[in-house]
């Protein structure tokens, strides 16, 4: 955690900013080591405090031992009162907060308690570009992650059969994730088969999974904190004869895109890699969603894989964990998502995600 | 639905607003039905607009039959620009929006996009107070989900065993709901121990339970979107001379609470009932949080039974569900806390939770 509050400190160095309020609780997290379900974070070139209440004060203390933790009281000592007083002994005439976590009635109530000496400032971007670079801890839960959730849909895809619900499926699912080593689920599980597949997020139903028919399947562990992500599409007996087009289609949009990332690549030139693909097949308006997205301790988080302007479009880092999911959809019929994770190397990228796929060649 | 968008326009119209933007996820499910992770709501007195991407636009068209679905598509159609699209149509000049919800950033580059013709204007306050009184559908689950946390409680309370430890102890409790019927757990289940029992929110370790020490236990189902919450605490063999003391005071502070609850009395006097109970008996600093909150589509909402200025605090109503859930915790030692849910009625209260509780008399 040091190391990442001298990366944070030298970003609002480099801005011009004397402090920054943290009201997410991921970018909490990753600074403090702190994980419960309320706090505050307030990160000056000198301090870090961490505000939070009774109910955990004491972990407060043992999670974050590079913190000092201020213990809100409600109704006497609330926490924009504490913000207040942390500002006066600091001498703080300006805060920058999370202009994407704030809410605005969190910025009216604290400006308020701060009063005319000392302004709150809206900014973007502050820890989640040092988030998007994995150090060294991360990367090894983040693998771990990866690890338990390969071995689930490994382990349970070879027991589904035609009769198996999609509800059954994921409960079968998550009980692997979970008996595997997994603390929680990343996101709850889809297995969506047949014209369900048509849904890039469908819920699990009573139906059976059928024969013959695309089964989407997208499962994840989280594992102190951190998430996995990894998406199959499966078939049962003998697929119908447009399964193996759309299949074939998406392996290789994945393949491009797996063989191009680098750094340097924009986010935007990387989602192309695989759209570019599927509009050259003729079906490029049946990938309704990005590539890939970012994961860490957000299921989502930067990088985003996505089309953009080329003006908000990023390049690749080395150290960066993205999803690469290439994705056909059509509606009546059903679905193929392929979905691996990797890791952005020197030069190329590392596929984390080794769960088998169907061969598709 | 539709009576639940006809009070949330009776409301709009009660404060002179022309529109509400919903950005809350819960606000938006109660209002529409959809339970999708990305979505706006926009209400107005004839329109209900649900703008959600393309993940979601058949689950949306199907679970919020009263409102017209409109797909948002990235980059060339975001939502900032649908907004100020239907408020040209509907020619709205003002839109109310969620001030405990809406981010900093999204209130800007939404007013951005209205340009000058329309302006954003925060709000509280709105749906919650409607959240807060619970309709036949939404009690008919909460009691569902109560059901399954009893009955898991009381299954699993009796196989512990002073060797199993606090994180085998959260599994087996966690495996009871699920096979039990809930969709998932209301929040992380909490088992703690001896010392750990003196953090309210303690997080599993891998200690055994022990003998003669106090355990709390707090889990809880949720079901169609509802959550139960139920906390006891237990002793697995013979106690020590102080666990009665503290556990009769916790078990008198709750009844006089239930005895107590009625519509009218107001939040900050319905968490008296138990403190001034505590603080007579001289333990006042040791019941560290407030006496209970509401539950529903959040494991947290309206009424929160607490400490507040009186001019903050709000009466009782009929249809609200709420936990009482007093409890002291003696750091070094650990805690006791006796939790259930009830709805209060035309003249007090109902228990709605069934699990056992220690015979304290």
């Amino acid at each position: 955690m040091t190391d990442r509050l001298t990366h944070v400190r030298a970003a609002l160095t480099e801005r011009d900013l004397p402090a920054l309020l943290v009201s997410s609780p991921a970018n909490r997290r990753y600074l403090s080591g702190f994980t419960g379900s309320y706090g505050w974070l307030l990160v000056t070139p000198t301090a870090a405090l961490l505000f939070t209440d009774s109910r955990y004060t004491l972990r407060a203390a043992r999670e974050a031992p590079a913190c000092t933790v201020r213990q809100v009281t409600n109704p006497e000592r609330p926490f924009p009162t504490l913000l207040a007083e942390a500002a006066t002994a600091l001498g703080l005439a300006r805060i920058a907060c999370e202009a994407t976590h704030l809410t605005v009635a969190e910025h009216h109530s604290l400006s308020e308690a701060l009063g005319a000496t000392c302004t709150l400032v809206p900014v973007a971007d502050l820890v989640e570009p040092l988030r998007a670079l994995k150090d060294v801890a991360e990367l090894a839960l983040l693998r771990r992650a990866v690890a338990i959730t390969d071995a689930a849909f490994t382990a349970v895809s070879e027991r589904l059969t035609p009769t198996t619900t999609e509800r059954q499926a994921a409960w079968m699912f998550e009980l692997a994730l979970r008996l595997g080593g997994a603390d929680e689920l990343a996101f709850p599980i889809i297995v969506a088969a047949g014209p369900n597949a048509a849904q890039p997020h469908a819920l699990p139903s009573d139906e059976p999974l059928g024969r013959g028919r695309p089964i989407i399947i997208d499962l994840g562990a989280r594992l102190g904190g951190y998430h996995a992500d990894l998406s199959r599409t499966i078939v049962l007996g003998t697929p119908d004869a447009r399964f193996w087009t759309i299949y074939k289609l998406v392996a290789a949009a994945q393949r491009c895109a797996i063989a191009g990332l680098r750094p340097g690549l924009r986010t935007h030139e990387a989602d192309a890699l695989a759209r570019d693909h599927f509009v050259a097949a003729g079906y490029g308006a049946h990938f309704s969603h990005g590539l890939g997205h970012g994961v860490g301790l957000a299921i989502h988080e930067e990088p985003a894989l996505r089309r953009t302007s080329a003006d908000t479009s990023k390049p690749l880092r080395p150290g960066m964990v993205t999803s690469v999911e290439p994705g056909l959809y059509l509606e009546g019929w059903g679905g193929v998502r392929i979905e691996d994770l990797v890791l952005i190397t020197e030069t190329g990228c590392e596929v984390l995600s080794r769960a088998p796929k169907l061969a598709a060649d």
